[in-house]
């Protein structure tokens, strides 16, 4: 009985730290979610060491973010997502391709061979979605064009990602790489987003008639979340991020005639979970291996490079949207969040590189992800819709 | 990676055999809960095995109970449950008084030595709130005299139980009785319920009007979250279960203006997270245990102990509504649920029974909890409410 207690005083302080983060950063007319992974790192083992890593938190802040991510989805139509396709894939390329080839240049001037230095710069790639959806959501900006973009191509990105950690896996294990196995792999990736978006969509237009007259109010919201959380599951399985499952699920969703009431309906969800990951976002920063000069250098150096590389991949690929649109998608797509603690954590296990580099990693994917949204914001209250 | 994908995949298993179970129960005219546990049963270790216990279900499982108490005390007001008060301090008293009295007896005859049996005994005692609440709330009875009666009951009963245990764990260990320390304990668990209850419900009637104009429209929703959590936690500190907290913290924002909007909001929170409870209670049988003619034997000998204690004790208790409705009080206080499971535990691992009692005492719990919403709600329907 004593660890039920333990475990609610946790979800207590996670709770309460997320909204009063949230209140503090609004007021200083910052985006919510910059106080609460501020409010996750003062919780966290670092500073106060209230809240500790414990599995069932990083399960909570996982459906917390799955379900952010399905709730993007419901606004988005594939028809929209369609016409931006070009952009999109221009961004999720050149977004990957840029910080990949300045992270490994910067790592093997560092002194890393250049295996390791592959490796290295993987953890500059991969966009973390969360924290961007986040804010356009905030702001009511799902609709924008920019906004569009950026959520195509953080799927193309996270595809590119998932294949690229593949090959510098394979690459530091010693392993030969087998193209036709990467090829394998990327077709089975494509393949699970082209089919599950188009025909899923394609069947929630038509035969979602039978949601209209539920047995009970909540019928159809049941029926997604089953959804959302098998489509999670599912990506999962071919290699990509859960959140992509979850956002398959979302634009599936949107197609049915529900759509209003499912957005209705999965505000309190938000509400109660997507605080835990952010917060736990948050918790995952190591100050204390950050205390010398020399790291913090190598911080400065390292965020540097993960912020104006990711910008400039994002601004050229999507110049055809103007250079201030092209703008605010570069912006958009600099967080790296979870994804860049991911492979830092791959990274750590398989001794490619030492405690502090990985608090490094850590503390950068962090830090794109404490300040695109401020940026973020301005930008888009500023830039009036295309 | 891997992980995040075995824990959705143990997620999509769990929330989809809960709409399963519950749709096919209702087909046969049986509550949902019903349908929720057996599903548990079937994909647990037992016989699927597709769901072995984790910290992170039972977490999701615990804030499901949690939030079922809550959107009850939400429906609930102080001043009804006080017009009850007399039947209900009643049923709460013979509802533990007769089932640990029969239960002690029944142990001694099987060969156990006093203190053994008086530990035995203490597991026949507590009523788990949730089973019947939610049969209550899907009836939409909670407004009827002998659901006040029911909640206000299992709120003594779970007090004396705390007690009970207590007093049972010390003699167990050989450690003689400090009645003054009971005493404190005693007033500590009957302080904290009365101080919470009668003060929170006070300030919130005369001061919540600051919820009326939210910054947010969940605004109202996050602060009687955080206050559900921080109560849930609370209780535990002071020995009651995490629901009885949860329950308060839902009386005190019944008495709030914001009370419809709330209960509004809470469904889609109960939609996703109740079914982990019912659900990872089911997974808990052992079925392997129970597989020799003693042990059922055993089992329904101990079941139906169980089930004549509670129903004689709730019914003399509630005699003052007239037979039919002590009748519905008797039954409605008959499910044990996961607080027999607990106690059971703290036997297991204290050694004062056998792993075959154990799994005896866990059938049992759940046996009470399936059998009971059936014929409550036979009775609810087919009497008029008072």
């Amino acid at each position: 009985m004593h660890d039920t207690s333990a475990i609610l005083l946790q979800l207590f302080i996670v709770f309460v730290a997320a909204q009063v983060g949230s209140e503090l950063a609004q007021r200083l007319r910052l985006p919510g979610v910059v106080g609460e992974i501020a409010a996750g790192c003062l919780v966290g083992p670092s500073l106060l060491g209230w809240v500790h890593g414990s599995e069932a938190l990083d399960v909570l802040a996982e459906i917390g973010v799955v379900l952010l991510l399905f709730s993007v989805g419901l606004e988005t139509r594939l028809d929209d997502l369609k016409r931006v396709g070009r952009a999109a894939f221009l961004v999720g390329v050149l977004g990957v391709v840029v910080p990949f080839a300045l992270g490994s240049v910067w790592a093997h001037d560092a002194g890393y061979d250049w295996n390791k230095s592959l490796f290295l710069a993987a953890a500059f790639v991969a966009t973390s979605a969360g924290i961007t959806a986040r804010v356009l959501q905030d702001l009511g900006a799902l609709q924008r064009v920019e906004s569009r973009v950026i959520l195509g191509a953080a799927v193309i990105d996270d595809i590119l990602a998932m294949l690229l950690l593949g090959v510098v896996t394979a690459l530091q294990a010693g392993g030969s790489l087998h193209l036709g196995s990467l090829a394998v792999v990327l077709l089975e990736a494509v393949g699970f987003v082209a089919v599950i978006g188009w025909v899923g969509t394609r069947v929630a237009r038509r035969s979602s008639h039978w949601l209209d007259k539920p047995r009970h109010p909540l019928s159809p919201l049941t029926v997604v979340l089953a959804l959302c959380l098998g489509l999670a599951f599912l990506s999962t399985e071919f290699g990509l991020a859960a959140i992509i499952g979850a956002f398959l699920a979302g634009m599936i969703a949107s197609e049915t005639s529900q759509r209003e009431t499912l957005e209705h309906q999965t505000q309190p969800l938000l509400a109660l979970l997507t605080p835990f990951f952010f917060v736990i976002t948050g918790t995952k920063v190591k100050l204390d291996l950050l205390g010398s000069t020399d790291a913090l250098l190598m911080l400065g150096v390292v965020t540097a490079i993960a912020l104006v590389s990711k910008l400039v991949g994002g601004f050229l690929g999507a110049l055809s949207l103007g250079r201030r649109g092209a703008l605010i998608v570069g912006v958009g797509m600099i967080p790296r969040g979870e994804v860049g603690v991911v492979i830092a954590s791959l990274g750590l296990g398989a001794g490619v590189f030492s405690e502090k580099t990985y608090a490094v990693i850590v503390a950068m994917s962090l830090l794109t992800a404490m300040v695109t949204p401020p940026v973020l914001a301005v930008l888009l209250r500023r830039t009036p819709a295309a």
